[in-house]
């Protein structure tokens, strides 16, 4: 992930690789307006430590953007962090001893691999499908583990929008998943970031307001709606969670930048902030459907994809014969980067799948990218029927989705005109 | 610590108990002038995710900062992280597993405790007087451990100015130390934060410029030469430590904010950075001396204190029938507010000492706070006094300084002026 995350700063590289957020479609004017105003009435406060659980004005802001989640939360349940992220390590460094269970997605959040392993977690990756995570599997899951006498620590799941694989945990799930967490005293770590970013579809509730705070730790963060820049996010969670991360806080940096929280909170005084976070949703969405098209047009008949509703991120998985990592190499030969499928499971599975994102470059660059990364896969391809003989190809069926299940396949796609020339 | 900072916070206490530079010298026309050039030039990557090592610029300007502490360092060998805290984390994360020794001096940064104690170290702190660490008894603790089969993963000290006991390093003793870090290959964490906030005498090399950068990893940050709220700070080490605790700061926060970075870079292009330097040691310098002023003033003469040539602290100990943590409690009821001394050990010792700040607040309300604190002192010692029998007291000799051996005493303290009232 490193050299990735250099690679998309080099200007010649198309990246899909990436979580970007789109940053220049935020008004310069506005970003001085807000710095002067912060200026002649904060430096002093601006340059200074903080206290570690954030300021109050920036609660307020957090508690307003939950609002708009239809959740009602207590800014004393909320703990301001560096990032989203943070409050992956903080869970971990609070309940997770090495050896300990963690359950999460398969595919799950490849930024969470590196938090867990530093836990030393056993990771349990449990399948999806189109309706997110398979909460029957789940089950037996828990029960396999009660019987081995293994308690996870917490389910760590990213319902709306999923990253990697763009995918929604249906209501239904979601209203089982609660139910799970309540019979078993079971923790859910739920990640939050993309919900407000929904481009068609009806909204589901989160996790947290159908569980009323009791089981489930929300995460949240301001990098996907206003910067990543800033490096601000938040926990909402019961007290005595609170207080245990507060003082993990304390020794990992004290407390969250004062000079950026300020901008949040002067941001917020503005009172636009949905505005752009409306922006924003019309811009993704055309990205989305550039991808999607662009899919459709460049991607071999072999290759498949997942249909995000909202979100950053979908997920394409290719003829198991591909290894991705392998792919990408000579996919940066060609200037163009994605994540590859591996890393977002712990167990060297998701070989044949990459996470593509869609919305930290524009149309043009998406079709470009999506031409070359379909360039290199068709090359493979080919490569692949040539040596296998055309002839034994034509005449044997291709393998089944089933031959490589583990890794998400989705039958269920949204049909439509994104789709339509998936069958041509 | 948490209700510390939060006490902080409370306009009428005086807080002589954080770590605060005062920021209230900045000028806001210049924090406004900044911020209009980075909007003009780069708002969108202010608001973007940089790379996980930090930006480039960023180094450079450390590098700017180092060289003023006569150390060559090469920009591929540093991390830019969320405050120097984050190094203290890093470290921890790359090198400790539970159980594991790490050597602290006694007594230590009361901000890496917690740090420490989540990585469930066994922390063995080695005694300091007026020159730092005690190399002697270290050596003696680092034979004892070997006898045990037990290799310390680190020794950490903050050699300049420490934080808490104010004391500084002679440079033998540094010598001595880097020698002891080659013969045993043993890391050392070297803290510090505070040594260009030297107010008299010669400055003394850094650890890491006398081992020449092979097993000293070193710590810097910007908050008490420029500013705490923008939470950044770095790491000096050598490339394959550098790339554990890149893979480690993934895995905690992503990276540092860009828009608190390019606000450094920025800051550093107008040349004028030791100028703001300088005039914070000025300030710094006169405050310090109305402490000890203060100090000799307030406090009775059974207290006793150090003198530090620089930085932000002193320590003070009182006689051991005090103890400062219910002293505190006595202290808030007068408005005033210090660190107790038993925050800066691992074992329940430090019990009759505090921890003293003077970067923080002005001098009138230095010499204000250190009044209320020398009137609990004083009621503390009058109580004490007719308690045991003011007729005894007077005919036995007071317990003698090593009886309270467990915690830092100078008795070398620098003669002259802000001492002499001490005799009176």
């Amino acid at each position: 992930m490193r050299d990735l995350m250099a690679i998309t700063q080099r200007p010649d590289v198309i990246s899909l690789a990436g979580g970007q957020p789109d940053t220049s479609t935020f008004p310069p004017e506005s970003y001085a307006a807000l710095m002067g105003r912060i200026a002649a009435e904060s430096t002093a406060r601006a340059l200074q430590y903080g206290p570690t659980d954030g300021m109050a004005a920036v609660k307020d802001c957090i508690v307003e953007v939950m609002a708009r989640e239809d959740m009602r939360v207590d800014p004393d349940d909320v703990l301001v962090t560096t990032g989203g992220q943070q409050v992956i390590d903080l869970m971990c460094k609070t309940f997770v001893d090495p050896g300990d269970v963690i359950v999460a997605e398969a595919p799950t959040y490849p930024g969470a691999v590196p938090s867990f392993a530093a836990y030393q977690a056993d990771v349990v990756q449990v399948a999806m499908d189109a309706d997110g995570m398979r909460i029957d599997e789940l089950e037996d899951l828990l029960d396999r583990l009660e019987r081995e006498g293994r308690r996870p620590k917490f389910v760590y799941t990213v319902p709306s929008f999923q990253n990697p694989a763009g995918v929604t945990m249906a209501l239904e799930r979601r209203r089982r998943l609660v139910a799970i967490a309540h019979e078993r005293e079971l923790l859910v770590l739920e990640d939050n970031p993309y919900s407000l970013l929904r481009y068609e579809g009806d909204p589901v509730p989160t996790l947290q307001s159908l569980d009323g705070g009791n089981f489930v730790v929300y995460l949240g963060t301001f990098s996907k709606i206003l910067s990543a820049g800033i490096r601000l996010g938040w926990a909402v969670a019961p007290a005595p969670i609170i207080e245990k991360m507060n003082l993990g806080k304390q020794g990992v940096d004290l407390c969250s930048s004062s000079m950026t929280q300020l901008f949040v909170a002067e941001y917020f005084r503005e009172g636009r902030w949905m505005e752009y976070v409306a922006s924003l949703r019309e811009l993704y969405r055309r990205r989305r459907d550039a991808m999607l098209d662009a899919l459709a047009e460049h991607f071999p008949r072999e290759a498949e994809w997942t249909y995000p509703q909202g979100g950053m991120f979908l997920w394409a998985t290719l003829p198991d014969y591909i290894d991705t990592t392998d792919l990408l190499a000579r996919a940066l030969q060609e200037k163009v980067a994605f994540v590859p499928g591996r890393a977002a499971y712990l167990d060297g599975r998701g070989g044949s799948s990459m996470r593509l994102n869609f919305s930290g470059v524009g149309e043009d660059d998406i079709r470009e990218g999506i031409r070359r990364i379909g360039k290199v896969v068709r090359e493979q391809v080919g490569l692949y029927d040539t040596l296998t003989g055309a002839a034994q190809a034509a005449t044997e069926p291709a393998p089944a989705p089933e031959d490589t299940a583990e890794v998400l396949h989705l039958p269920r796609r949204e049909p439509g005109k994104r789709d339509a020339r998936r069958g041509a």
